[in-house]
């Protein structure tokens, strides 16, 4: 880390100043009702080091509904119950096409590219259900983001999910196309519940920030020293955020940022700087790949001020 | 770096042991006649240190094919003429489809995804031509490379280049497909011929690790100290070698090995371990993605056992 | 036509006793568990004449699962309730690819290319729906399939229509896809259920060739004179099922028979000679494209020994 | 056939009045720059009825390029020379996709879905050429040409041929992309530059209409009772330009025209009424399938009034 925590405080302070004051601030999510409210003025940026120090700005403690970013803890959690049978289900390439498209479905017989696509992550909760009530495999989320953030404040915004229960006919068609292919075991009404529901958790960019910490220290929470996974588990999942964590925008995000990271259509990016820091930013109007426009570009920043990425 | 040179030497002469007994060694590819007749128990690391120290074993001498390694000093050369101009012509994002697809062409009106992809490369190789001629515009990369290796002694094998231009139906398809769309400004002829003949060059693991010092080291020659190109160059080149470099095997290497690498159907893998090292391995068989099957697994054992992954 | 009604009656029970001989039967399909338990050594055919005459052999009088072949019947009713508005919301287009394919969907937002394909027939169901009830629907379509065979005993085997409903999970996917693209106006929960009741419709060969009269006849029911269409859209829908109504096989069907033609995967096959005949022929085993094997072959032999191939 | 010569000959006129009259008149094709320079305002119509009488209007007698027509011909030379064995290097389904698209070669790994797309009419070319010379290759298609025609004055235009061969990327990519899957046997130059000039011929209405005879009487030229193929063949090629005929419009020709027919992007038709009648129609502007607008809406009037289409 070449910086001290002085230069960190005051280049996040600026950073977040700079995006508020911007005018170009990209298009919130519309598909979802819920969230075509949010106010596009929002940005929030909190990061948390090795030692434990924080540093934020802007919106930093306001909720907004992580959604895609919840793929990153139910990959966690599935890797913890499934191990490497989960890889049966859903591939590890990035997937040269849209979140949501199908396409790639049919030419590879219904298995998913990726944990991070939608259809991809709807199989991962398929694996954490197994059996269970949706209920049950919801709370174990709920319980385990709640444990690797320290924090039993964060809780599910219903009407979120309520609203994307409703309208989202395009996640309901991924689901029952990999049925009809038995890649999903549970109903898919079920395993989509727990979908729509995990995505609507609400956090805030400390929380975030907070619970990507394990995957920033080799698989430990470096303030109770305990281990959420094994290194190599970390490391791999940093590897496939990097890939595939942006939809089809990683490269750029790669290219742009050096970090792994994960995005959702909340505006909420968690990222990662191996060994060093946790960072959640968020700004609600997205680009054209359904990523944080101005999240992106503090990270941007921040990588580039801070020397983060991990490409040298 | 975690390691001393002497565990370094160990680590190294113990894999390329391993490598050299195991029985499972992919399938050489056989599309271009001339590298079909590479035997395939051929086996070769090369590892050079920031501080220029080589760690060597197996055929870390003998000469191969490079075929698409080639592509990140063509990408590096175009970057150094057209600077971001040359992105109107290529993509930065991964592909999702094998490296030979036309498909992903046909829905992007004939811009290539990423510039390691074969029609990717081919349009780089275009914006070196622009204009001149093939000899000239070979005479430039071949000097780059030389340059870039400390190593005059580097050439092209003719056989090969013949043999692919005699064979190499395919990379004429993708570029006539590209040349429909005004994406190629040179006449194909003049593009390809450059193209087969650049992916013709014979290096070894050392030369190839030699040439790959600069983006191990933030853009310059650790051992003249000139920059080559700039810091933030040399980390996007490896951002797009850890997204892009292995096809549609690029998540692969990424979870399991953790670093920035391009590979070629000749067996050769150049690997970059930011501010460490810069690694070349190389065994002719490959795996279905068409990476060098005992290359990878070489690379992932170095990657665990030196504690060299980008990812934590 | 070029023959008297003793050497039809010949050619048929001719093609009918062949046919129950032959050893290739296809594969009766089975991703509708209720379907695959039909018997593959069934063999139906029927043949009604502009005069009412009426030739048939083997088990003519058999009911079986139209399952797809009441698309045609549907598309009728919807052009007669939308008119040219249907095109909307269906292309007339060959899909170039299987009956049940995603693909082609997301390259044309959400639009089926034809309305005989699943997704296109969906639609059509939904243009029939436009609000109402399912029951009311459905009750719609039955009604309009007696009167056009003068049949009332005609019905839907509701164990079919719970079998598909259990299983059609790629169904319910192409539904709630059209619905992201607003391509289907109704509840999907309705939508669907009048189209797998409307799928589940039994009819003997006898009925289906009755059924078929007014496509023969330029939209007139020959025995009563009555007009069900127009001349120009009862031509018109022969030209779709001409072109389209035996998915990614109408090209092969076109070349070998040479008439207009609905198949479905119940193994019954309506076709039709304009200004001649209305026929149906039933045998449950497929082809590798969804058709009737022996059905179309059936038919392939009649065409030619009648003489009847609108292509010369 | 419902109408007198007399009726025939008004009702051609009164057709080749109203289009020639009508301000909408399509894109002249712009990507073959010989073929750019064609005035849009031609239109010309001929109709060769069994009898050998002849009905023509416009410019009937103005020679244009033939264009995709000519893979009427080659076909059924291709047929002639190798039989059913052609149907092993390509299909007989409708593309559903563009007439130069290379989507579909990729899937169906280079055996192009029919005859009457570029990559299909390039491997029928490939056929006919069967390791002789393209100058020999060339001279065997023009004699037949010249031989169904009973007119030797028909020539290739080899401003045309040379005007595509310089600025035909696509096809070369076609040909070579099904060369590298062994689908062309003979060199990619020698196949296209048959293909190329047998493109290139030019032939007027009443040429078209003329060499068309063959497929409307049961594959015998009408004059002289010479049998050019079997009726069967006739028949069967009459059901690929049906369905496959006006590329990605061929459903909508069927639909609205309800004749087997087959564009060129020269603006020709040549359309076949089964048993009574052989026409070419022409006029340079084309639709956006790449078919001629006023040639299909004048075939559209043609086959209404007269009480043409084959579906009844």
């Amino acid at each position: 880390m070449t910086s001290t925590a002085a230069v960190l405080h005051d280049v996040v302070a600026d950073i977040a100043a700079q995006m508020k004051a911007r005018p170009d601030r990209g298009e919130v999510a519309t598909y979802i009702p819920e969230l075509a409210r949010v106010d596009p003025a929002g940005f929030g940026i909190c990061v948390v080091g090795a030692d434990g120090a924080v540093a934020s700005a802007g919106d930093s403690d306001a909720p907004f509904s992580i959604q895609s970013v919840s793929k990153v803890f139910t990959l966690t959690l599935a890797l913890g119950m499934a191990g490497d049978r989960l890889w049966r289900r859903v591939g590890r390439e990035p997937s040269g096409s849209p979140f949501n498209s199908v396409v790639q479905l049919e030419y590879e017989r219904g298995v998913p590219r990726n944990p991070f696509i939608n259809a991809g992550a709807i199989a991962v909760t398929d694996v954490i259900l197994s059996g269970h009530q949706p209920k049950e495999a919801l709370g174990e989320i709920l319980r385990f983001i709640r444990f690797i953030s320290d924090d039993d404040g964060i809780t599910i915004d219903k009407a979120v999910a309520a609203s994307e229960q409703r309208t989202g006919f395009r996640n309901v068609a991924l689901a029952n196309y990999m049925k009809s292919f038995g890649v999903l075991e549970n109903p898919v009404d079920y395993t989509l519940g727990v979908y729509f529901h995990h995505c609507a958790i609400a956090m805030s960019c400390r929380q975030l920030a907070m619970a990507g910490r394990f995957l920033a220290h080799g698989g430990r929470n470096p303030s109770t020293g305990l281990s959420v996974v094994s290194q190599e588990r970390a490391r791999r999942i940093n590897a496939l955020m990097l890939t595939c964590g942006h939809y089809d925008g990683s490269g750029e995000f790669a290219y742009r940022v050096g970090l792994p990271g994960k995005s959702g259509v909340g505006g909420g990016i968690l990222a990662i700087v191996p060994g060093v820091a946790s960072i959640a930013v968020w700004s609600p109007g997205l680009d054209a790949s359904g990523n944080s426009h101005l999240g992106r570009i503090a990270l941007e920043q921040l990588s580039k001020r801070m020397g983060w990425s991990i490409f040298g």
